[in-house]
């Protein structure tokens, strides 16, 4: 398994809301992928402009094919019009 | 239940496996803890330098108990000393 943490912080201008109905419809196409174990938006208790997913993945190869859905395609461009910065973390746990 | 992300980059010059070792200490003492989840050390698969713990606790509480514990206030100082920069975030899900 592999995990994802895709932090994105917000444009200041940006009403959260409209970020957090993109990125709805995102969970709820990729949760019916092949091989996503989990898929969901976390909001910062601390700070209401960050955003981040957390992502589980039963392999690297399942995750280039998340990349390359219809849904990805067309909501990541438009998710990234609304952020200031973003970073993503490819993790290995190590036991 | 709420989930913290806590990202470390290493100085260049440390050895990994130094950071690691104190690392699974905290984390084999951190899963004995009322009120914790999860608690994993992950390294990231495109980059030798960061380590991510992904962490879930039941409430903020039990991670306001977690950072006074003995084990926290003696290793996390030690993993400081190791770590070029570091983030934490903490989070909970938008349904």
């Amino acid at each position: 398994m592999i995990k994802v943490v895709a932090k994105a912080k917000l444009k200041p201008e940006v009403n959260p809301e409209d970020y957090i109905m993109l990125a709805r419809e995102l969970v709820a196409e990729t949760r019916k992928e092949k091989g996503c174990i989990s898929y969901a938006l976390h909001e910062d208790i601390n700070d209401p402009t960050i955003f981040t997913m957390l992502e589980e993945w039963e392999n690297e190869q399942a995750l280039e094919q998340h990349n390359q859905t219809a849904h990805m395609v067309r909501i990541i461009p438009e998710l990234k019009k609304l952020r200031e910065s973003g970073e993503l973390n490819i993790y290995r746990e190590i036991k």
